[in-house]
């Protein structure tokens, strides 16, 4: 979603169903499965055909919902949404699903993706009397629909995202139908899956897999599918343009055990490492990931180059949201609380770390710092993607440019700023090609600078004005 | 409010001040102070003419204002609302003040009452292609402002009142506006005072104490008043009609403190009492209210007759919202945590009770349950209203004409119901004759079915399909 | 209760039943009636004859127990305990009832008093190696208990409570027997109940009243009651001493529809208020109490003078722990959020103001001050009771003397301070001689400094170590 | 801890640190580092000398503590524990430290490990009148020094370790002494530190690591250790016996990232898992952990192997301990929640999983099911130590022997109730080798039977007597 005002970009994950009973509860697993695409809100929104009822909070799913709430939202086709916020203003008012009611009844949407024309519309339609209530772009699309004048859902539903430009997977859902639809790019994914007769839309494949529901496909790029009970309808966008998917969900953000664009995650991951023990081996003694996320480059690094793979780093799995940083000294002791390197394994010995990407680079250098400490001789960094350098305006939450460290500086500029003998980014050509599909289907923009929708830097006339605490 | 889906109509506490320092500590005074008008929520939005801030929260001020809230308030103009609601959905979406985004800006909304001819309007919005987010009519008036055709906001805002029927009066706030608002009837209370320089709206004059504002006058029935840093304007809707004053406010609703439509409750209730003495004498030993509602009906009632006042019911202040009725037995024993009878007063007297109002009879019948129980002689009951046979359009939830006890039962039949020696209400005559100002001022509609402004029937065709948790 | 550490004293409500089902439900209730002696902490203790079980929290009645915590509270026999605590230490550690085990098996024990000896005992039990857990002297008495070496538990605790000083109204509770007693001076009450062939015990008889328990009698001070199964038995301790109830009691401290030490509160209170009236008259316009506790002595002044009794000022009831003083300025807003006064009744009138006691001075000289903001003419007040100049050890909680406005001011001063026109106080004689029983029964001590038992001033030697949070 | 009512066992985490500033902040820290030792609750006591402040509460570190309870902890000397519990009664009373105060000032006491004669000291108490406010046989430890009839504290301390006979790891505290201790059979670690010229003393050295204090050397089994500002102090208990320190806190409990009872519980791990290979090997495509206690005997058993290591669970992390299980039908879908097998990696495939122990086996039958759904062609399961069979009575909480799968089944028996095509658990030989020490130094009970100290199974008489909730 993109904020009319200026907050942090967000990635979401979505999960729909359609034609079960106790769909509330499979939407609660459904998104247990996608909380690491989202942390800050959760919702279900549920119809029996009759009423459509909602409930959403903040914090994690375990948090929102509870026994009484799941209870009471009783029908057979829901859709669900986890949303994610590193910093800024977060407001249950801001969770989705969005639920509204238009000329043509109930109507909840949610939404991954961030719309890059989203000021354009946002203005356009305050001048023809829309109020706006959120500071979500997912808000424009509701309202598109409610003034198309087209006469069926269908059509509204059409029209309104023929207008929209940018990244938005989507769940769309009345009282008696589920919607989903991904734009033309297919920047975020969605699939669609098939449980005892009824249907599963989900952002990943492991939230099937967690409902049991089977695989079918994924929704194409500029696709729209409705679901009811006369069965499964599918719609295209015209016109067709080259797919151009997010690269970085295969290298850090979706599950491993996810399957997304056409590939299975882990194996990719594996893939990356094994490339980057090609282009750039290390003379060490043992390879390690920074867990969990380096753990699959690392086995492939470590397979590659035949050089010992260790868990150098032990994770303490009680970490969570409000650890308070003592002021004791100077020192960051936080670092360890997460994460301590296992002396006895790592002393003396010459190391590669193999971790999927670098962003700001202060963590990564307080850990390196630890090793140091414990006396490990040499410690080699091996990164499973090119440098960051890019703003993403597609979804993809990275902090501004002169936070991203490989914006400003070199290789070796950060080589020498994480305090390491040696570290090396995976090469473009590299990344793309251990991909599952052809290169040319994804968005390389955060790497490349090569953007394939252009971002509109228009800011809405009121963005200042109002803020929700 | 009128609610678009069946839920009860609410009754609110309004206030708005201009053109002072540290508005929200002021504002959650005086909403303190209007407490007894909504218990549901709470809500306050502050500008500080650069940005809107809100925070709104479900209970009383007290729970949803904390230092750390208020201190995040800062600014020089605000409104704030606490809403009423005695049973159904209740959810922080519907809680006041409404704050939205238009074309023109930032605009906020806090609204008393209940609009007649909200389905028809709201169905003329959706038609347009408006979308709802809450089943408030105050919604309503915030999408005719946005939609309205006229240049200015001071045109737009009366055209969008001259579009509404029924109960209205209203806080209208921009980030350097503040607006004040009371429909052409005049149903519910509002109020303009002064403090150092700036200015207050609020429902009842009770408020303005609080803060230790100075009473100018009331906003007029039909008047706008425009509030900014180049002073204050008025205008007054057309055509003018025949105001019709709640009466109710002064029988039960407003704080006996207070001074509305043109004369003060406490001295008004005082005559109500004395009246009621003339009207209906009792041979009685002692008189007593039922606290605290009936105290100064019970005051006048005594000073009249002559008869000793004494204060029979002993009122527990802990008793709270989650009182646990006992299931030890089939005797009601939460009737006594309340309010119990002094024994050593009572026993073997002859009583005569001042109660303000009946409505369902059930608790009142509990109530002189337990003064036989301990050995009252005879109780003699005098209400000072006539009986309630009537729903109320306009903002006073009222329970369904079946639950009223006195649409369906004479009045006989409800003092044998109650079990008492005597029952009697005062005349609509007496009613009307002790108000401070002529008796064509009021709607009596609740009495004697008399509709000021008629009702409209029809349902919001979606009414049913949607349901907030 | 006595602390040990330099804590406020304490008062506290106390509840014990015997013989019934779903006994929790009924100390619920009965706490909810006695909560105005205690408002920090509560707790129940039920035996099952099996199974003693507890809880106990921070807060009202109210909000320390749910239907989840009663529900799980099953059995015939159980104690409750209110406690409370103006300022200070406040910790669930010192909530009661106090459940221990023992030699002879579980006990709990609820205190209502303050012990004088608390030091002296404390020092001794530790020194032959009892170890402490919380800052209340009613721990010592358990110790005391478990430290006997007599062999029945009826002699252990008759040889306990024979050492201890000073004020102990106590519930004790085995597994199977429910004990009361009152301290050999009587200082606090503690009466007996019974419902359906089952007994209660309650610190007043508005708690008998709440549960529909037909009142028997007192517990005599120096009785101590054993209830079991086999029925009552009644044990004395001696010798025998001068009655020295707590006349403060009467005069605010208990409800108004309770009985206790043989009269009613209510009637006494206006008998206070009549005689007030002869002693004191006033040249006034109308009769107001400072409401709840002034209510009723005001109405026996307004009786005896023949001046009208109105209710001048309006309390709000929803004013609660956590109300925020705002800092807008320095004048006290917070004093009319409580009572606001009604200047349509008070504007030009000469007043006499009745209020039951005054202790610092400051809420009251507000009071007063708000009175001539609105235009009252004259203020003149009377005080149901004499100057209070002494501090209570017997578990009143006072301020410190030179907190006690009435210690270090005449009467004349105090009148000047608040900014009265007139001010008078009952006088001894008169406070005594309106009394239901000779005066001679009552502990005057913080009147005239003649304390029936001495207080050790002796601290504890490791008062200071150890604080609980 | 015993506890003298039918409890589990309890395992628990302690860190204690002396002559530092913010001490309460380092504790926070060292706790936090210990939680997977116990989640139930938590607690730190710290002493500026003058004052002793004590925190506790239910639930995780993070939960428990927040910046307001750390800064009002302020000192230079304190201890924390963390507590463990999987089922029964789970009450705030029973959080350690437990902080009383008795003859000779405060003492706060926290404990690890399970006492095997708690009833009869505790009887004893009892009869010397001693009362016991919890269920925690380390309050049993502070009775046996308040009574002690020693004079100095330390001998008090002697005499009373003198008395205790089981597993019993313990920090004590005066308002200036820290003292540390372990049983004469070292059944649980305890360890000592430096930092910046103060001390600290942790179950793991883990804890150590994380607020960078160097490792000085584990406190021997029978030794008490005083630290005050004169420096450290060590004393023997007498007689010596044979060591026995737990064997399972190298196969399970302990953080792999720890060293104790002399060796590094990571490599120790590895070799485990490497034994297994060689005792056990598998005809198997790949290998795998399951995550996170299985990791590393996992990777010890592919690197003696040769075959290729993978993560084929992907780990959830945001599973926490509210987690609701769905009742849509009989399927289990839970399992699928915390860990999710990656089809892609195992689908056709021979796998050898790596598990640390078996317990019950349900969960663990469960897993293997969703292995078989996916499509694993075989599954062969390799546990890296012998079976569970018997109880622990030094305060590893083991299920009753009923539940321990190994207890009543033969390893066949267990593979077909698992699924598996094959299991084969380590030996008992080839877990005491495997060990960094001697194998005699350990207990084996719960493989073996042969219990090195005689558990007492008479039961406290009034056990069943007394519940907290």
């Amino acid at each position: 979603m993109y904020n009319i005002i200026d907050e942090p970009k967000d990635s979401c994950g979505l999960f729909g169903i359609f034609g079960l009973r106790k769909v509330a509860e499979l939407v609660y697993l459904g998104l247990y499965s996608l909380q690491h695409r989202g942390q800050e809100s959760a919702g279900i929104v549920v119809s029996d055909e009759k009423r459509i009822k909602e409930h959403k909070g903040m914090g994690l799913v375990e948090s929102v919902f509870s026994h009484v709430e799941l209870g009471d939202l009783a029908g057979h086709l829901a859709i669900g949404h986890v949303r994610y916020s590193t910093t800024g203003i977060s407001s249950v008012k801001n969770a989705q699903p969005f639920l509204v009611r238009y000329g043509g009844g109930s109507l909840a949407i949610a939404h991954n993706g961030n719309l890059v024309n989203a000021c354009f519309l946002h203005d356009a339609l305050e001048a023809k009397g829309s109020i706006f209530q959120t500071t979500m772009d997912s808000e424009i699309i509701i309202h598109l629909i409610a003034k198309s004048e087209k006469e069926a859902l269908k059509d509204k539903i059409i029209d309104s995202l023929s207008q929209v430009k940018g990244a938005a997977s989507l769940l769309i859902m009345t009282k008696d139908q589920l919607i989903g639809a991904r734009d033309v790019n297919g920047f975020r994914p969605l699939c669609l899956g098939e449980l005892d007769g009824g249907y599963v839309l989900a952002s990943e494949t492991c939230a099937l897999d967690i409902v049991r529901a089977n695989y079918i496909r994924e929704i194409e790029p500029g696709e729209i599918i409705f679901i009811d009970k006369k069965g499964v309808e599918s719609f295209h966008l015209s016109p067709k343009v080259q797919t151009s998917s997010c690269i970085f969900e295969f290298v850090y953000f979706a599950r491993p055990d996810s399957n997304i664009f056409g590939g299975n995650v882990y194996q990719t991951r594996k893939r990356l490492g094994a490339r980057l023990a090609e282009e750039f081996p290390a003379d060490a003694d043992l390879v390690m990931p920074i867990p969990d996320s380096g753990n699959y480059a690392a086995l492939g690094y470590a397979e590659q180059s035949g050089i010992p793979f260790e868990m150098g780093f032990i994770r303490n799995h009680y970490v969570g949201r409000t650890f308070i940083q003592p002021s004791q000294s100077i020192r960051d002791f936080g670092v360890k609380v997460k994460l301590n390197p296992v002396k006895e394994i790592l002393k003396g010995k010459r190391i590669a770390i193999v971790e999927d990407s670098v962003v700001r680079g202060t963590t990564c250098r307080n850990r390196i710092a630890t090793l140091r400490e414990i006396g490990v001789k040499e410690v080699h960094m091996r990164i499973s993607c090119p440098p960051l350098k890019y703003p993403c305006f597609y979804g993809i939450d990275f902090p501004d440019r002169e936070e991203l460290i490989a914006s400003t500086r070199s290789v070796k500029e950060i080589e020498k700023f994480l305090g390491l003998d040696s570290l090396e980014f995976l090469s473009l050509e590299g990344l793309v090609s251990s991909m599952p599909i052809p290169g040319d289907n994804f968005c390389l923009a955060c790497f490349n600078g090569k953007y394939p929708v252009k971002y509109f830097e228009k800011i809405a006339k009121n963005r200042l004005e109002t803020e929700e605490e």
